[in-house]
């Protein structure tokens, strides 16, 4: 008898630099505890309004610090990092391609997930712009046709839109939002937490 | 010849869960590089007020989950805890009497320190009521009734204010606040950070 896949919810948003750096040890955590990541695209500006909340970089006293603690985090990470020249930048349209991609094949939407990530993280990629994000599609095989028809579908708006709602309704108020056998971790700090749970379980 | 003292800054709120988690481990972190913590109480209120920010548990989304991070964050850094009955609760008692005992002991002001953050996160100590506060004085064999004549003293009421301030000046917009080499980290779970740092500089 197989026994059920074990799931390591993974919610991020394009935009966000914690994620980023998440999306690259994420993978590698799970499957040392032979879980898989299932990968959530959601819009952070929706949970903040609703939240009260605002980005560490909207905050005049954090945006120095804020901006510092990225490429430190990334770099204690072990992961590349460069700060994109405009942030932040809406990401709804790679977030829908992501739920367009999901629906048929989740690992490539994972794939492209981190092509996103990595775009804007990395290389200076502007995803909000749809040359860019056309370009970039193209890297992934993904066809830049259907992708764009993807992305100005009312039927992968809307689903972004359910997929914000349900970050919402779990109580998920940031990105990176970890979650392990219903368990909460938001951040990208809270690594070391999050591997002793897939390590040894509650604690 | 003598090498100068190396410092770690800490700076604390005698309110605040995580500064209770990171007082813990700071010294010996410390320590084991050959350095020696100076400890900094400030008020948290005033900067969130200055920096429009609120404590996660003012933030309704927020709150359940910061309330249980908590205690989780303990746990996972092998710290007692126990969730204070009331919370937030006014603690600039406390911070004076800190900021008094500074002046002649620094050393002393650190025990009080750790006596006011285990007694406010693991005994239920209610340290906005002054007999709570008298009493705790006693423990720590500072005389309450001088205790409490500082905490009444326009001088150390003045003391920190003059602290917060130099908080805010510094760009801190949360607790705890480690500065070590004129690096910030923010928050306990930077420790990871701060003790690479620590073992082998800036990174």
């Amino acid at each position: 008898m197989l026994s059920a896949v074990r799931h390591v919810d993974f919610w991020f948003d394009f935009s966000s630099p914690y994620s980023y750096i998440a999306s690259e040890w994420i993978e590698a955590a799970a499957a040392r505890h032979g879980r898989v990541v299932r990968w959530h695209a959601f819009l952070l500006g929706p949970v903040f309004r609703a939240a009260e909340l605002r980005s560490p970089v909207d905050h005049p006293v954090k945006r120095e610090y804020a901006l510092r603690d990225f490429e430190r985090s990334a770099r204690f990470a072990g992961v590349p990092y460069r700060a994109p020249p405009k942030f932040p930048l809406p990401t709804q349209n790679a977030a829908r391609v992501f739920w367009w991609l999901e629906q048929s094949d989740p690992a490539r939407a994972a794939r492209w997930a981190h092509a996103g990530l990595r775009a804007m993280f990395t290389r200076e990629v502007d995803l909000s712009d749809a040359i860019a994000l056309r370009r970039l599609a193209g890297e992934c095989d993904v066809d830049p046709d259907l992708a764009e028809q993807a992305w100005n579908d009312p039927v992968w708006k809307q689903r972004l839109k359910d997929e914000t709602d349900a970050a919402l309704t779990a109580g998920i108020f940031g990105a990176p939002t970890v979650i392990v056998d219903g368990e909460m971790f938001w951040g990208n700090d809270r690594r070391a937490q999050i591997e002793r749970w897939l390590e040894s379980g509650p604690f």
